[in-house]
């Protein structure tokens, strides 16, 4: 497909030389600029930070609830971020959204047709019915949870049976569902047997990888594990990017230089 | 607990003699009236909508798919929509949302902090690190999915090991976390014996009951299942009481009567 998702995606990690994902999340109060106290000044801080580091991001990852937290005016926010970017750059909505059919079609619609974002990440655990609505959007992309890389995923992702984890389930699930090839899989930072397991069942689904900087996961598994021939794994970084060093831009483009080469160090 | 959730809402249920939830779940394009063609209108409406039901609905229920879909303008309709119910009747956030730690405690702060909603549904793929936050705000009542009622939860919430199946693992789970008493869970009317294994397991926490009218679940079924003399089932209707007769006030008001009779014939 021409207009896919994943070529798409794989045209602008191609012309960027850049697999490095940036995860917006801020947290007024984590940000030692004293001048940065409100929803109009964070905004700033946040395009000047998009603008220092585009040439070596190819996506944003703004997550949900560090901007619903400010009611309305957060929403806002977010949407001047998606119109900034304004697609020199990949933005994921990292919503995890998920439910019953009708539901999840409106919600596809909040992210896809009023904030015009480039792709959603789901929550799988009501099943494919779930999913079908957002897939529907054959240019959008869908990152499905598939194994995180918080310390109780393994409560339920990891039940096991007919000799299949969970999360090799949801998996496959993702893979039956990929006509549109737009379709990829959230697989944190984790134990590289279980990354391993995912790709060997997946091969060409497109990862997503959570757990890399501040929560502590291996880059170079991280890289080598979700990237082949056949796919591309994003590596998404937070904490360690918008708060490096003293959170001055430079600071933190110099954190997304830093970061990319070492990404593509370990991609060669 | 005094001032738990689960006390408020049996002191509702009990004082409106009602364990009915209206799901404000409103699609424009399915709304009759011509005059209802914008938010503003469809705000009026849906306050109209609430006074005529108050006094026969404990619960109120918006999902928020139908709320974000119209952007920041949607997310103050919400706002207005928990402002004008006022604490006359519990007012649950269908969010289903559900993330790392950190990123959980904003979206808790979002809906009970900003948007001041009685409670939330959680979506549990991530595990218990993903609902602390939520159920931290120990008079907040916080939701479970556990078995929904749409066609596809079998695909991951069947999955059966050890004896249980995943729904029995969520259970078990919530149960475990119940310190503050204030978690619930979501069980779809669905299957009566999945219902009574729930019920079974878990015979204190008190249920929301999706499914109902136009879904087509057993009301009698779900009603006598759900509740017992040590917890209260919540049953939700959303479109067979929204869009019921000729979508009059006088209409819907009548559906909300003749639902929380049915329910209360079935608890007696």
């Amino acid at each position: 497909m021409e207009n896919s998702y994943y070529n798409r995606l794989n045209d602008i990690c191609a012309s960027k030389n850049s697999h490095l994902c940036i995860g917006l999340d801020f947290d007024l109060d984590k940000i030692k600029n004293p001048n940065i106290k409100d929803l109009n000044s964070l905004e700033s801080f946040i395009k000047d930070i998009i603008d220092a580091t585009i040439d070596n991001c190819s996506v944003y990852k703004p997550n949900f609830a560090f901007y619903e937290k400010y009611g309305p005016s957060g929403m806002i926010l977010l949407q001047n971020i998606v119109s900034h970017i304004n697609k020199r750059s990949i933005v994921i909505a990292d919503a995890k959204r998920g439910d019953i059919g009708n539901t999840s079609r409106n919600y596809a619609q909040s992210i896809f047709d009023y904030y015009n974002f480039d792709a959603v990440t789901i929550a799988p655990y009501m099943g494919s019915d779930s999913i079908q609505p957002f897939i529907d959007y054959s240019n959008k992309g869908i990152y499905v949870l598939c194994l995180t890389s918080n310390k109780s995923a393994m409560e339920f992702q990891y039940k096991f049976s007919d000799n299949n984890y969970l999360y090799e389930d949801v998996t496959k699930l993702a893979l039956s569902l990929n006509r549109n090839n737009n379709i990829g899989l959230v697989v944190g930072a984790t134990k590289q047997e279980n990354m391993k397991k995912i790709r060997n069942l997946a091969p060409s689904l497109t990862w997503l990888v959570p757990g890399i900087g501040a929560q502590g996961g291996d880059l170079e598994k991280s890289v080598s594990i979700s990237n082949s021939n056949k796919s591309i794994g994003i590596i998404n970084v937070s904490r360690s990017i918008i708060y490096a060093g003293n959170q001055s831009i430079d600071d933190i483009r110099s954190a997304a230089i830093d970061y990319n080469k070492k990404i593509n160090n370990f991609l060669n």
